[in-house]
């Protein structure tokens, strides 16, 4: 900090010179941050999904990577580009996402974004069900909850983030997921207004000191936002 | 035909002068070609769904306009540029296909490349299913067979041509399944060497005369030779 000052004021003692380039603030840091849809097999063709197009995800990775961190993003099966500087990690179904998310630990900073699965089948998904049989009662299970686990890990980031879809009461909605799931922030997305899968999110950011409005934004804003506040959290805080 | 080879012997008698350029073989021949996937909801975030890539369908529709016929390509939800020439109608489940496949009759030439799921859920798609909730036992009911009931249907088209996908008896399998379904032809994919969602596709064509073999070929140059197929069969019997 003292040089940078020094470098400062050099600066303006040599007036016309312009300032040298800021150091990225999430240099040396290392992020982890899921994104997409995860697919569950049924047979060897079919498969349970969630709508995701990955986008927020994307963007989010890119920001931080923009900010100067080492992100790895472990992406569902989505058709959009690896942002630059970003290590990609294709992933299916939830499970191989929770195993990608751990083999990137240890990581500075966790950013959930992706929209897993809650359930998996509960078939071995080797056999491929014929039609004209009669329809399957498909039975389902449980898939493990990424963000829950990864709060409590033994190797938990400092500073975990999960995204959150709510439809109404987001607020507190998200503060009790935010408890429930013992991540450090929720950012909550109103989608009362069906903005899912469109190009604008309406963003409640959830930490432990209340909730955070932000107006309608494109998803590439709300991950700049989302990456200064994160830069801002280890400046003020760079345990 | 005699004004063409009166065409054709003019152009010789005349020596260096090119051909003129042949009638597209399709020209005013109505088409309906299906590809993709369909999604089936469960919930507004989550759906069941069959792997596909649209590529293939994606490539007999363009094969089909570039010998003049007048396509309409119903597509399920992917991420695939319309093809030059093409009417795209995008939907989602298999009822929506239904419906758009029989707004595009009358048609001459009917190529069912969809994959479309044999199943969708028994219950009302509104509600949201929470996550930590016991997991529902999901009810199915059968999706209508649009090709059985294309085939049978009063605006029937001339042709009618299903894909399947077959792991074993590749012969037989389609064999069986173009009497079912009452089509003219079946292109079956023999999918043993795990072609699914790969570039090259084997090919089995079964019409009411026996089975024949096409060697591994990209899904462009498959739907090539369907197309020339459909269009020598149209030349053969131009009712």
């Amino acid at each position: 900090a003292i040089l940078e000052t020094v470098r400062r004021e050099l600066a303006k003692a040599e007036g016309a010179l312009p300032l040298p380039a800021e150091p990225a603030p999430l240099a040396g840091r290392r992020a982890v941050v899921t994104a997409g849809p995860t697919h569950e097999p049924i047979d060897p063709v079919r498969y349970i999904a969630n709508r995701s197009s990955g986008r927020q995800g994307f963007a989010v990775a890119a920001a931080l990577a923009k900010l100067g961190a080492d992100v790895t993003l472990v992406a569902g099966p989505v058709t959009l580009p690896t942002p630059p500087g970003v290590q990609r990690v294709d992933i299916e179904t939830a499970l191989q996402m929770q195993a990608a998310v751990e083999a990137a630990l240890p990581a500075d900073i966790a950013v959930m974004v992706a929209a897993v699965a809650d359930w998996r089948t509960d078939a071995e998904p080797r056999k491929m069900k014929k039609a004209g049989s009669a329809p399957p009662a498909l039975s389902l299970k449980e898939n493990p909850d990424i963000l829950a686990e990864l709060s409590r890990h033994a190797e938990r980031p400092a500073l975990v983030v999960g995204f959150a879809a709510e439809t109404h009461n987001v607020e507190a909605h998200a503060a009790a997921k935010r408890t429930r799931k013992g991540c450090d922030w929720i950012v909550a997305n109103d989608v009362s207004g069906g903005v899912m899968g469109g190009a604008d999110n309406r963003i409640h950011l959830i930490d432990e000191t209340g909730a955070e409005d932000w107006p309608d934004l494109p998803k590439e804003e709300v991950a700049r936002r989302l990456a200064t506040r994160i830069a801002d959290h280890f400046t003020k805080d760079p345990s």
